[in-house]
């Protein structure tokens, strides 16, 4: 459990898990537990709700209740459009495109598949991580069959452009997935705006319960399962449904949604408080784009740092919980796939320092992050290469 | 939520979280919730509980903890099993053994690999739901790289001898996989003893929550991923652990260890003495292995009835859930597939009931059903074809 003066700042990595989503969960635990594929009036009750989380999370991204999918997480979701997607152009090509700084969701998969005989072709992104319409329209061959690119960037926070990137890929006629684990209920997402057939979710990056997610498939798109079985999710993706995550995704994501324009803008402005403090130390650079970026993300590189561990090991020490960049590389020695993609000499990329607020955080944590940063990081130049604990 | 007088005997379509799981699993949603990926103590936590689960489970199985890996749930480690299996040894063969009775959960994949060029070997069973290692022995050839058999059936509650199965495997130098989903928690299970390569478990049967499971896996087996990204699980299932879901099946599963003798005899007595009085009725037979069953399993085909349906619907309206024979089918106006293979005519699998019990419940609702089953049984026959509500 936390400590009382903990100040938590890794937001990105994962969330708590709201109030409101918490208490709409429990009752599907022990009292309304039946198996939503039973026909007496108990398990009904299982399905009503999940029907009424599905209509929840469709409003919340503007699409079809029909279109939305329960998985166990984003990573699945990631796993089944891209494994999908194969199965279903199978006919059409072995060409896929993305970028060199997707979630490891995504590229894992997609070597996968290169192991399997697909040709993929990864789009490296300027400084700042953004990937242009001319680039993707350059990949783009007559055998493309999925272009996948995130909504937002996990570790350096840029928010690619999702709208003008599909517009390319729709007129080429190629199916565009996008994982938007890290946008969805943190910035305004519609699917018919950004005109993407498939998109990734995971309740845990927006205060709902780890082990969900979902995934947005357009209402013409019939992907390939990924896990086959009972019929579950009208035949798209077998298991007994995770009833209550699945109600504490949607009571979560509701609740994000409405108030996201008053936590964006309080979350931007804690943002930017805290990244004109540190950019006044001298060898701090921002990460990322300094303009179209998450509300709540904060990234650096460090000169002169040897190992990111040992900073987010000092702020620990100190009762911050941050990260190095991204929560799924955070114990490895290695500076972060995306940092390198970005052209960062691979000293520099060690020393990164990821601050991903949520709208929960105060000014005052930032008053305190904005006192400890100078000090830890001057401590953290002047340590040499050590055991990493 | 269940009603005061609900008799709930549907227990292998899923059952309620018990108290120690739930009260195990609240402190990990919003207090302990950090990125169990995550370098500060409070990711470590997370860790830790993910560890202590590993070893509860892996105890539990008679396994070692590194032999242990959490999955989504029963669905997604079988197809995993077969997914895994059929990559690691593609150098070596495309034939697949299996049986008619599987659940879906393993003959869903195996149908998608058949569209890929696998040939798949579906052993018939004898009318009482079992398989003989010596049909097992004569349909292995030397392509075979996978024996895929379950522990216990849904629908029959027929328990098959997996050990014997195995040992037929073993000799061939064939992977063993099991779906014990409806054994786990259920029967004592030892993978030593059992010998298996691999065994698949699900939480939300044995009153822990759903959406959590496990595959066993036996340590030198290095299937292939079915879920890739993050490298979570070793490397062998990413994705960001549903920690509170994993600690919940760990407290289920070792809360129904601990009482497992005495819950099997209690279950046992309360199965026989509905079984005993069930017969009685003229017409109606026991489906399964009227021996070798799960404790708390009974099943029936009833003559002259139309469509299990109405007779699950009359059982709900005067409070009892029960199903027709598996969750994943429930709506559907099919006889199992499970009663076809055994040589049912379909006319008669039509009329399939399963009572499935747990340690919960009490002789006084076996009372009640001895006395509501024979008169709605009479109803039901005389009922006419009609819509299934």
């Amino acid at each position: 459990m936390l400590p009382d003066k903990t100040i938590y700042v890794d937001n990105s990595a994962t969330t708590p898990v709201s109030d409101r989503a918490l208490s709409a969960m429990l009752p599907y635990f022990s009292e309304s537990f039946g198996n939503p594929s039973a026909l007496y009036g108990y398990g009904q009750e299982a399905k009503k709700a999940i029907e009424d989380s599905r209509r929840a999370v469709a409003k919340a991204i503007g699409a079809l209740n029909t279109e939305i999918y329960f998985t166990s997480g984003g990573t699945e979701s990631d796993n089944w459009a891209i494994h999908g997607v194969c199965e279903l152009r199978r006919a059409r090509g072995r060409h896929i495109v993305s970028t060199e700084i997707e979630h490891s969701g995504v590229l894992r998969p997609l070597e996968k598949m290169r192991e399997n005989g697909y040709e993929i072709t990864l789009l490296q992104p300027d400084k700042n991580g953004m990937i242009s319409p001319r680039q993707l329209e350059e990949a783009i061959r007559d055998d493309t069959i999925l272009v996948s690119i995130m909504t937002a960037n996990n570790v350096i926070g840029t928010l690619l452009p999702i709208k003008e990137l599909c517009a390319v890929a729709k007129r080429r006629r190629v199916l565009f997935h996008t994982d938007a684990v890290q946008a969805a209920g943190h910035i305004p997402i519609n699917v018919r705006e950004l005109g993407v057939d498939m998109l990734s979710m995971s309740a845990h990056k927006f205060h709902g319960p780890k082990g969900v997610g979902a995934l947005f498939i357009k209402l013409s798109t019939k992907p390939g399962e990924l896990i086959s079985g009972g019929g579950q999710e009208k035949g798209f993706r077998s298991g007994t449904e995770n009833v209550p995550g699945i109600v504490g995704m949607a009571a979560a994501l509701t609740e994000r949604v409405e108030s996201l324009n008053s936590d964006m803008a309080s979350s931007k402005a804690m943002r930017d408080r805290l990244i004109a403090n540190t950019l006044k130390i001298p060898g701090v650079h921002l990460t990322g784009d300094p303009e179209n970026r998450l509300p709540g993300h904060a990234s650096f590189v460090i000169e002169g740092g040897k190992a990111s561990a040992h900073l987010i090991n000092m702020l620990a020490e100190e009762g911050v919980c941050a990260s190095s960049g991204s929560a799924c590389s955070a114990s490895s020695k290695e500076a972060p796939h995306v940092l390198k993609a970005l052209g960062y000499d691979s000293d520099v990329a060690r020393g990164a320092l990821r601050i991903s607020l949520s709208p929960m955080n105060t000014d005052d944590e930032i008053d305190a992050l904005n006192e400890k940063l100078p000090r830890l990081i001057e401590r953290f130049r002047s340590r040499r290469e050590a055991t990493i604990r």
